[in-house]
This record gives structure tokens, C-alpha cells and sequence, in this order.
């Protein structure tokens, strides 16, 4: 099991034999009454596991770092709406097939009938509404006059993989045109590190598709300036919090359904992103709902490219983000591995190839695991039945991680920690598993041994931290020990939400 | 791969491009439209299995063994209604709870308000309107005015596992008081065999709580002489059909929900039984819902004790049917390792203990996979996440069996064949996957080496007629190759549908 080996000090020790005890009563309570959260859709059960005590725990936790995240999910979409939305010049259009479009402009183009959205929101008599309604658009929680429901949960309708991805990806349209404006990204990008900071998390791995960061007059900045902007505000804000948060890297990602010729093109420019940002980008890897996009082996010598000659840069392949067994899907698992992937996104399916599973191992390749986006994505109802619960407890390597976040509602890694704990772990597993969890994800980040190392220290000095203030007194909640940090940038315009605090609920 | 070392003849690679053809033709439409059906609730989707290509050719498919199976759940729920409770002398009665109590009287007697099934339905206009009713009672099955739907199926109602257990349960004392009458236990045995016959399997292991078989005036028959019914009513079959099949065992398998006074009465019965029946009694198992009855080890002197001395009688535990992990009912499956099991009844949480599994490989003992069950009584939703896809791919022992398959309306193997075949080996599994199945069920039968050698033999002149047999025209239906024998009992009653043939759809 995850974790068996390590030892805890006596102060572990006695957090351990808290945390087990909340956990069991939770459990307990969970078997005698078969209202067990991580069965069912997260986002119908967002509320229940925020009232967890194991979840209170969790969230204080060090929990290391994230490295399965993709850039315009990284920051809640209910920040978005009430700060973002807020700023002048933003304007939105719906074409004939319903996909919102949102964009900053000093005159409006003629590309779509864009109107204001400071005008169509003065037309509610109540702006919460129009907020409500952007907020349903721009992600797949809404909800209903009887409360938060969702799209997705328990319901009759059809809601298959396929709806899903189609409601996410729209989603993704209306964000990405309303943040890629450069005022409105560094500030997005500011506060995604932000909420992970709170969350405890101190590194991030963010994939990116790499869309035009673009200026009010709609000049658009080069792939390489625009990573330039998302170096430049990370450095900012490690800046501003030298002792919370230790860093990012990024991984270009574009999208997988292309020819081999656009495929070249994504290679030729990565390699133009790493000689120029060689501590900041981190690698290569593709995007996409993977059932519907190219496998692996469409793309055999441009991706071949990418370690040839002197250059080597490291890849992180989505591979086997499916239930199907047999298919090209999750025949990808096997190509990423020959390709030399330095970690699996994903590799759900790893559990049907026992080759592939134990190349990974003897490779030491981690999958990395993101429990609550496979559930909402429609690759598994309850969380129990997730292959990882198996590869966890034979010690195979895992990372936990977020993946698109903002579209459920999450926050930082205390959701998704929680789900791999009481559901994939099961009823013994605890602190060491945690620990192991923590530590994994920063012995399997793309960083040099140099900067893992340093990372490591700190995440330990904080866990320490943790270990020893850890309040055993009996209690229902527990204070937060950070307060948010309030944005320096001198581009972020003074908004009625901007130092509004990050809250558990959708609005 | 299960099956990956076999090699086919000529003969069958033929077969199998034929197999694969039609596989792969369902397979790319369900992909297409994200219509799987083992990926929705069987009850939901069995006109579509049975409408399919695949699941024809499996029908005629010498399958081998059926090894996990329950004595009142053997015989379609359609045929006892419309043959045993068409019998004269049946009363019905329900108490204050809702539960059906069905029993063969001459004389009712006062411990309910028994009503003559034969007047209660001559109440009705139509009495398949009665009829209805009666199965709906009797099975998991039930439909509505716009055709088959069902408790179960994504319902917005909950639907969790303790409801349909406690359904599934509420059927078996209905179905269990009417068929334990003498004649009708007859009758319904050999209906069993007869299905299983139709549907190509040769030969069954059956477990049963042994409930006491009464005569009309109430008598009730001993443990001993029950038993004995049932081994009698095997032989004669088998004798009326010596060509068609092999024969059938007894496991002796009472409820685990009791005090170890009450299991120490088990074993001793069982040592009876086996010391009477030693051909017909394979051996021993306890049955009921895991999570809410008691583990093995609180029974460990008894059950020591049935391999203590001179006496030696095989276990069949169910162990680890249940989706949590860590908690007592997975920990089973280590207990049942350690009794020496020769099977393990589902194992449905095996891969979550690697030590556990680690063990069965080492010692052989395969696990019995029951996907339809699993599925119907709520232990995963969609099949391709099922565990055994892993094991299966891995080359793990297991057989795949059907377990209380008249409670969903399926008969025979061919149904969770089916499920296996597409969903648990996917896209690539072909006919070696359902060979080695078939071979699997002879090889870990309870049947010594020479009946072993026996059985394989039969079922290997049957797999090549088959292959030899088969029209490979192209084609969308098989002509069915068996037709239904008549009981040749003498105390069976004439009734309107005595022989009537066994129909796919419910009634
Ligand atoms: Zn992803
Ligand atoms: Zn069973």
C-alpha cells in the first residue's frame, strides 16, 4: 500500500491517530447509510465532502504539488464571473450553435454581434442573475430553485461521455476569450497560484493549448511572448510570497485531433518554448477528449523528433483517459511509454495492459491520477470501483492531481485528495499514505534534482510546521491558517470582488 | 490474455474471423454512439444483448460449467409462473410487511390468510394480468405501460445496493415456498437443467441454503432425503439426456447471518450430508448480502473443523462481494484464502489486495466472476470497469458464471458470456478468451480427475461439432440446434404451458 514504509515520528503519530478516528466515523456513518460521497457525482456532493472533517484536515495538509492541470481551468470560474467579467470593454456574443464567445475590445469587431456585458448585465434587475447564468456557461456545475443539482448527476436524461465533453470544452471557448486578454490572464494565472497557495499546494504543472494572449486592440502577442507573460507573473508571484509558494512550470499541450503536418509545427515550436524558457517549460504533451482525437502513433516522427539529435525534452502524454479496452485509446498507453514518457496523464485504463502497467513500474513512470474529472467526465460512477484503488494499494507509482478543476467547482488539491483517501485508499489507509502521496508528486515533478530537492525542503519544513501546531483538541472545524494575498499587478483594474475571498459555494 | 496460449485449428480461425467480424462491426457502433449495453443495468438492455450478433453465436457455444449458481435462482421466473403456480392446491398470502408467501397445501393452514392462487386469478379480466404481477413479485423484473423498464435502471430514484437485496431477498421467499412442495422442486430442478441444457452447458455446481421440501399435507423431508431429491432428479435427467449433459453437484451453503452455535449446526450437517452424497455434495459456503451479515472469521472453529481429522470437505466461500475496501467483508477474502477455499465466490474486491491475489494465482484458486450480478445487485455500473477486465487481461484464474440469474431474466451462461466477452476483454478478446473460459469452468469444477476427464472430454466433442457444424454464411440469426425435452416426471402435473417453449423476453 502506498505509503507502507514510511515511519512516523511520535507527533505524526498522534495527528495519525486523529485523522484515522474522523475518518473512521465518517466511514462507519457512510456504510450504515450507504450515503457514501465519493459514489457519486462530485459535483452534486461538493457541499457534503467541504463538511467533512477529513476534508478539513486535508485542506491544511502540505500536499506537495500538482502536476496534471491545463491553463484555463486552473482558477474558479465564480472568481472569473465576479471579477473578470466586471472589467470594461468585455463583450459577448452567442453564435447560431449556442457557443459564447467573450472578449476584450477597445471597438468591437465584426466577427460576431457582440454586445457589451456591463450593458447586458444592467439590463437584469438583479446582476446576480446575469452572473448566475455566465457562471452556468462558463462551467458544468448549475443549478436549480432547489439548489446546486447538476448537469450531470443521477439523472434521467442521457448524459454521456460525449454530452459531457461537449458541454466542457464549450465552456472552455468563453473562458479562454475572456482571460487570454493580457491584463485579464496575469491575473487569472495570479490567482490559480494563489488558490493553490491557500490550498496548501506549493508547485503547480500547468498544460497549456498555447491560445494568442491578446491586447485591448487586438494586437496578439507571439506564442513566445505569451509564455514570457505566464513566466513573468509566476516569478511575480513567488515574488510576493516567498515563503508560501515555491513555483510552476508548464507544459505546452496542444490539441491531439490535427494532421501531422500542424503536429510538426507544435513540435518545431516547442523546441523554439524550451531553448527559450529552459527552466519554464517543462515539456510536451497533447489534449483532448482522447476517444474522439489521433492516437499516439499518428504522430510517430514528429513526436520521435522531440528526443532526437541533442535535444531531449521530456513528454507527458494523456494515454488511456478511457473505459474502452482494446481500442486506440488505450493502446496509447503502450506508445507513451516507448516515447519515454516521463509521467502518464491519466492511464486509466493501465490496469487492463499488464505489459504496459509494468513497464511504467520498472520505468518508474507515474500515472497521474485525477479521480474527480474521471467521475464528471463519465469514465466511472463510483470512485471504489477506480483502477487506482488497486495500483494504490500494490504500491505502483501515482501522483494525484486536478486536472480541470474550475469546471467542477474544486479548489486546489484538497478535493481530489480527499476522493483518493477515504474511496481509493479504503478504510486503513492514513497519514502514511497521505505523506506518500505528497512526496510522490514532488519526486515525480519535471524539476532538475537541484530544484526538487529545494522543493522538498520546503515542503517538509511546512509539513513539520503542520505536524506540530496540529490542534488534537476535539473540534468541528478548523481556523484557516492563510489569509489570500491580494494581487500587485498594476494592470488589475479595482473591481467590486477583486479582495472578495475565495468562498466553498457556487454563486 | 486469458486464453492467448491456445491455438486454434483451422477449423476454428475460420470460426473466429467470422466471431471478430461481428464483434468488431458492434463494437465500432457502440463506440459510434456510446450505445454499449454492458455498460447500462442488464434488466435495461437484455432484448438488445439478446438482439445482437455475438451474443447468437455464444448461445450455441459449447460453454463448459456453470459453477456459481443458487438453488431457488436457477429456473426462469416466466416458466414457474406460467407452469408451477398454475398447479392446483397453491395458496398465497402477504403479511403485514409486503411480503409474498407462497405454499402447496390440502389444507390451508392458520399461520397467514392463505387465498387458492386459482381463484385469486380467476378475480382477474385477463389472468396474465395476474400473471404479471406474479413474476414483477417474484423477480427483479418488472415493466411498465411503455414496455420493459425496471427497479433498477438509471432510475432518478435511489436504488442503492441494501434496496435491491432486500428485492432481490423479498423474491426469494415467494419463489422458495412454492417450489420446496415436493413435485414442484422436481419439476423446477429439471426445468433448470433443461435451460442450462438449451443454453450449451454441460454440467453445474449449485449452492442451496437448503430449505425443508414439504409434501402436500405438510410433511416435511429431512436435511438427508431433500438432498436426496435433488441428486435423484439430476440423475434422471441426465439419464433422459445422456448426450446433452454431464450432470450437476450440490453446494451446501446456508445464510452467514448467524450465531457460531448456529454454524457448528452447519458443519454438521454438512459432514452428514458429504458423508451421504459424496459424488453429488461438492462441499460448503455461506451466502447472504456480505456487508450486513458476518464475516468468515467469526465462525473459524466450525468452519476448521470441516478439515479437521479424517475429513476434508472443499469450501466455496464468497468473499470480497462488495465495492469497499479495508473494511471486514473484503478482509474476507484473505480468511477464505487461508481456509484452503477451492473457489472464491465473486472475489469482486481481490485486486485491491495484492496479497490476497498474489496467493489465489500461487494456489490456483480461481475467483467465480459474476458480471450480471455484480452489475444488477449494484456493485458497479458499467461493466468495462468491472475488475476482472484486469485479471482476465493478466491471464488470472477465474470463471465466469451467473449467480441468481432468474431474478434478472437472463438463462444460461450466454448472457454473462456475453457481458464478459464484450466488456471485460475487450475490443481483442476472441474465441481463445471463450475457450479458455469454457475450459476454465471444467478444469476448476469440484469433480475429481477422472469425472474432470470426462466432462472435458464431452464438452470437446461438442466444441467440435460446433466449429465443424457452424455455417459460416453470412447470416443474423442461428437456427437453435436443441429443442426442449419434456419432464419426464410422472407427479408433474399437465398445465396449459407445460411445454411451452423458453421465450427470450419476460412475460
Ligand atoms: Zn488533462
Ligand atoms: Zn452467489
Amino acid at each position: 500500500m502506498l505509503g507502507h514504509d514510511l515511519l512516523l515520528s511520535d507527533a505524526e503519530e498522534l495527528l495519525n491517530q486523529h485523522l484515522m478516528e474522523v475518518k473512521q466515523a465518517e466511514l462507519n456513518r457512510s456504510y450504515a447509510t450507504l450515503d457514501f460521497p465519493p459514489a457519486r457525482n462530485f459535483i452534486a456532493v461538493k457541499d457534503k465532502i467541504e463538511a467533512s472533517g477529513v476534508f478539513k484536515i486535508l485542506e491544511d495538509m502540505p500536499k506537495g504539488a500538482a502536476l496534471h492541470l491545463h491553463d484555463v481551468l486552473l482558477t474558479s470560474v465564480k472568481w472569473v464571473v465576479q471579477e473578470i467579467s466586471y472589467w470594461p470593454d468585455l463583450y459577448m456574443c452567442q453564435d447560431s450553435e449556442g457557443h459564447l464567445f467573450m472578449k476584450f475590445m477597445d471597438t468591437p469587431d465584426s466577427s460576431c454581434a457582440w454586445q457589451l456585458v456591463s450593458e447586458l448585465r444592467a439590463g437584469y434587475k438583479d446582476p446576480k442573475d446575469f452572473d448566475r447564468e455566465l457562471h452556468a456557461n462558463l462551467s458544468l456545475i448549475t443549478e436549480n430553485p432547489d439548489g446546486l443539482v447538476t448537469l450531470l448527476a443521477e439523472s434521467p436524461d442521457p448524459s454521456d461521455i460525449n454530452t459531457v465533453w461537449t458541454a466542457f470544452e464549450r465552456g472552455l471557448i468563453g473562458i479562454s476569450g475572456m482571460v487570454m486578454y493580457r491584463p485579464a490572464w496575469e491575473s487569472y494565472l495570479y490567482r490559480a497560484l494563489e488558490e493553490f497557495a491557500k490550498d496548501s499546494v506549493l508547485y503547480l504543472e500547468f498544460r497549456g493549448v498555447l491560445p494568442p494572449i491578446y491586447e485591448l486592440n487586438g494586437t496578439e502577442l507571439s506564442p513566445i511572448q505569451s509564455v514570457g507573460i505566464y513566466r513573468d507573473t509566476t516569478q511575480r508571484f513567488v515574488a510576493d510570497n516567498p515563503n508560501r509558494f515555491f513555483g510552476a512550470r508548464y507544459i505546452y499541450a496542444p490539441n491531439r485531433r490535427q494532421s501531422e503536418d500542424t503536429v510538426w509545427g507544435y513540435v518545431d515550436l516547442m523546441k523554439q518554448l524550451k531553448a527559450e524558457y529552459p527552466d519554464f517549460v517543462a515539456g510536451f504533451d497533447l489534449v483532448g477528449q482522447e476517444d474522439l482525437g489521433y492516437p499516439l502513433n499518428n504522430f510517430l516522427e514528429p513526436l520521435l523528433s522531440l528526443s532526437s539529435g541533442n535535444t531531449s525534452i521530456p513528454v507527458f502524454y494523456h494515454a488511456g483517459e478511457t473505459a474502452w479496452m482494446g481500442m486506440s485509446t488505450d493502446e496509447n498507453l503502450i506508445d507513451a511509454l516507448l516515447l519515454n514518457a516521463s509521467r502518464i496523464g491519466h492511464g486509466y485504463a493501465i490496469t487492463k495492459h499488464p505489459r504496459a502497467k509494468a513497464l511504467a513500474r520498472e520505468k518508474d513512470v507515474p500515472i497521474e491520477v485525477c479521480p474527480i474529472s474521471n467521475q464528471v467526465l463519465k469514465l466511472v460512477d463510483d470512485l471504489r470501483n477506480h483502477p487506482a484503488a488497486g495500483l494504490m494499494a500494490e504500491g505502483f507509482p501515482v501522483v494525484v492531481s486536478c486536472d480541470g478543476l474550475s469546471a467542477w467547482g474544486a479548489t486546489g488539491l484538497s478535493h481530489d485528495f480527499y476522493e483518493a483517501f477515504m474511496a481509493l485508499g479504503g478504510a486503513k489507509a492514513d497519514l502514511r499514505f497521505l505523506k506518500q502521496l505528497a512526496l510522490n508528486s514532488i519526486k515525480y515533478s519535471s524539476l532538475d534534482a537541484n530544484a526538487t530537492s529545494q522543493l522538498r525542503d520546503m515542503w517538509q519544513e511546512k509539513w513539520d510546521d503542520w505536524v506540530t501546531s496540529f490542534d488534537l483538541s476535539p473540534r468541528l472545524t478548523l481556523a484557516s491558517s492563510s489569509t489570500l494575498a491580494t494581487p500587485t499587478s498594476a494592470t488589475v483594474p479595482s473591481t467590486p470582488a477583486a479582495t472578495g475571498e475565495v468562498e466553498a459555494n457556487i454563486i
